[in-house]
């Protein structure tokens, strides 16, 4: 029998070309985050449904994957009294793929909250599944890229995960703002305006100030039921301009008397002095209008965005004073930030930001004439891959098209040539395939010219 | 509510510790296949059931992990026609995670046969899953690590994996033995004893002449219906001995005139001669008795052995004639080798052979003495973080005793203190985590003094 080969709408195959772009980003932001002390853990990706549902709303209990029990699951099942897919759930699965990595994080920090030094700095990254209706840029399997720290509520970790921000997109050769906000500041807003329970609904009309402008945000506010005079009372604010200190004495005015703003204009105002200290690349930018992931943060909130690039966010975060509660271990305060792997390559795409050649990349091609002159090359080839250099010899004496192909698709951007006249005189011929030159060399003189041409690519 | 935190059975969670050492092995295997020109691939957790069932026999068809459908799968389905497990299955389920990497590497090379360069060599490292018993060192999730060539026959692919397996564990530190055999010389002796339907058997009782001894053996070959005159035949070559060329030799006087087995026999002698010339630092033993996956492998095959721990293969391959023949594009020949991650990490936890520091590990923690303090240290921070030393600052002025503490759970080999003394001094205290001594030095002569002191770890 022939299978056909397909694979499961929403998730990709990544060939050499893909994985190579995606490790060097992946690469560039492990390294950083190792620099910071963050140091890499794994979860499995099945979790019992008991770590999985209710964690993520109704409609995330929807999007898991559930994994069928193994054996005769049905042999204690009355399938006569089955009405439905609920009644028939409990019987048949009881482990889910994970559905992102701040729950088994949380999980992990509890089952393990005797052995971890706290405050505690992991890094994750790995694939995650929701069963959503796949479209362009969403997938049913997708890496996520999480730092987080929980344990301690100093506001130098947000400074430093500001830093890393700034280093990983240095790095990148991608230009960017990082938009701050704080929780807190949001809330005192909400009660100075005489409305503290409509927190939610006021910022999820004011996070769209960007897209859809004033007039339209206060229509929002008024269909969302806030009194003429709080959504008047709220201008002052949407129009604060001015660098972030200006801001904060604005909001003083405002929400000074409130003790939770106050709080929130205090913690600002240290993570800003800490980052006026920190030389950064980025820009900075007090926004707000930022309410990314509300009913989660209660501190700071972090976006990120790419100044060159129309895309959404490609980095986000902020603190959460509750991440393990749900596990039975509250007041672990935490901080965290998600690289978003996609977007980043989509980015990097778009503004041609990828190096040439990679170290996932093969960095010389030795073409193969036959045996005497494979055995001429073969100590060659290893004396390369000695000094590091990513080298592959022919395996074969095909005819040199099908050779001089196979470099091309490989985007080989170095090739090595010895027939009879090399081996005669112990050089080899090295051709630089992008430039299109070559040039016959001393076998001693090989390595020295192939670590040149591969520093100038 | 409160959720119980465990994970399913079969499944790891892997903290940081063991996550530095699981990468220092897995990036030293990257590393090596890169150099040798494999790249990598990825390809989904998931994969449809009609790609996955009928690969792995009908024991492996029960040991996949089904995903349950989404949405209102029964809302079709007739539950009073459903007599058990199996009829309910086509109508609940359709996809399964992957049971190993060489299906869906086979499912790949097919669906990308028109963008692929051949000859193709991929490396994958990526989880896979089976529903099996859990046990001591079997799992029902964990790592797999392969490299493949295929699209070409040249024996050439087979030494060069032989030479990745000697380079991979140089490297690592383990002495292994590298076992050699070839299939069609096993296939020769089967038609020269005249029993050439008989190969497994012949090959599954020879297989165990390690273990169990000659007399055990016969006696095996026996039970599974060998004629005695076939058993006595088999004789000298179990007792074959010498170097790879004498077994050779005295191989040709028995299976000289079947031509399977002459094919064998040269195919051997080949693979030799490329591995007499490449330097190995590993022994290579030709072992007529080994038969590794002989239902899947049409040539050579290898198994890897470390030489100073007692514990099975660490890593194995072999040569297949039509690996993608089921996905409809016969006649692709492969080989390859796979490296069993969890086995070599035992055996370098046994002999001790990881190395203190990684580059996953945090390398210097500053102590925090207070926001001064703090201040006067951030600027080296990242100074040190930008020379590549992952550094961390605790973020806040806790007890000293309760930093320390930390530095030592975290194993953080070096510590630098700054009080009121070395502000004044302009200067720094670093102190030797495992050596115990401390000295004060220049602020411009710590990242060098911290270098130095990395570089004797």
């Amino acid at each position: 029998m022939t299978s056909k080969s397909s694979i499961p709408k929403g998730t990709r195959d990544f060939g050499p070309e893909v994985m190579a772009r995606r490790n060097y980003i992946l690469d560039t932001i492990k390294q950083v985050f190792r620099l910071f002390g963050y140091q890499p853990i794994e979860t499995p990706a099945m979790e019992n449904l008991s770590t999985l549902l209710g964690k993520y709303g109704e409609e995330g209990d929807k999007l898991l994957f559930r994994i069928l029990n193994s054996g005769d699951f049905l042999q204690n099942v009355d399938l006569s009294s089955v009405n439905g897919v609920s009644d028939l759930l409990p019987h048949i699965t009881e482990k889910g793929l994970r559905y992102d990595l701040t729950v088994p994080f949380a999980r992990f920090v509890v089952q393990n909250r005797n052995e971890l030094p706290f405050p505690f700095r992991r890094y994750q990254i790995q694939p995650v599944w929701r069963a959503d209706r796949p479209q362009k840029g969403r997938y049913r399997e997708f890496y996520q890229c999480d730092a987080d720290v929980v344990g301690s509520d100093s506001l130098l970790n947000e400074a430093e995960l500001v830093q890393m921000v700034d280093m990983v997109f240095s790095r990148l050769g991608i230009k960017v703002v990082v938009k701050i906000n704080n929780r807190k500041i949001l809330a005192g807003l909400a009660a100075a305006i005489g409305q503290p329970e409509r927190l939610t609904d006021i910022t999820m009309a004011i996070d769209k100030l960007d897209k859809i402008g004033i007039e339209k945000v206060n229509e929002e506010l008024a269909e969302r039921g806030l009194p003429e005079q709080a959504i008047q009372a709220l201008q002052p604010v949407l129009f604060t301009k001015g660098d972030a200190y200006a801001k904060l004495e604005s909001l003083k005015k405002i929400i000074g008397h409130i003790e939770e703003g106050t709080k929130g204009i205090e913690e600002m105002t240290i993570l800003l002095k800490y980052l006026a200290n920190s030389k950064l690349s980025l820009q900075l930018e007090f926004d707000l209008t930022l309410a990314r992931g509300l009913n989660y943060y209660t501190g700071a909130i972090f976006e990120v965005k790419a100044l060159d690039a129309a895309i959404g966010s490609i980095c986000g975060g902020g603190r959460y004073d509750n991440l393990t509660g749900v596990f039975g271990m509250p007041g672990m305060s935490g901080v965290g930030i998600s690289f978003g792997a996609d977007r980043i390559y989509d980015v990097m795409n778009e503004l041609e930001l990828f190096p040439a050649t990679s170290a996932d990349t093969t960095h010389v091609l030795f073409l193969n004439f036959g045996p005497d002159e494979e055995q001429y090359c073969l100590p060659k080839v290893s004396q390369l891959r000695q000094l590091g250099v990513n080298t592959e010899i022919y395996p074969s004496a095909e005819k040199l098209k099908k050779q001089m192909r196979y470099a091309d698709q490989k985007n080989i951007p170095l090739v090595v040539m010895a027939g009879e006249s090399e081996m005669a005189g112990n050089s080899f011929t090295l051709k630089d395939m992008k430039q299109g030159g070559q040039q016959t060399l001393p076998s001693a003189s090989l390595a020295k010219a192939i670590h040149e041409l591969l520093q100038a690519k």
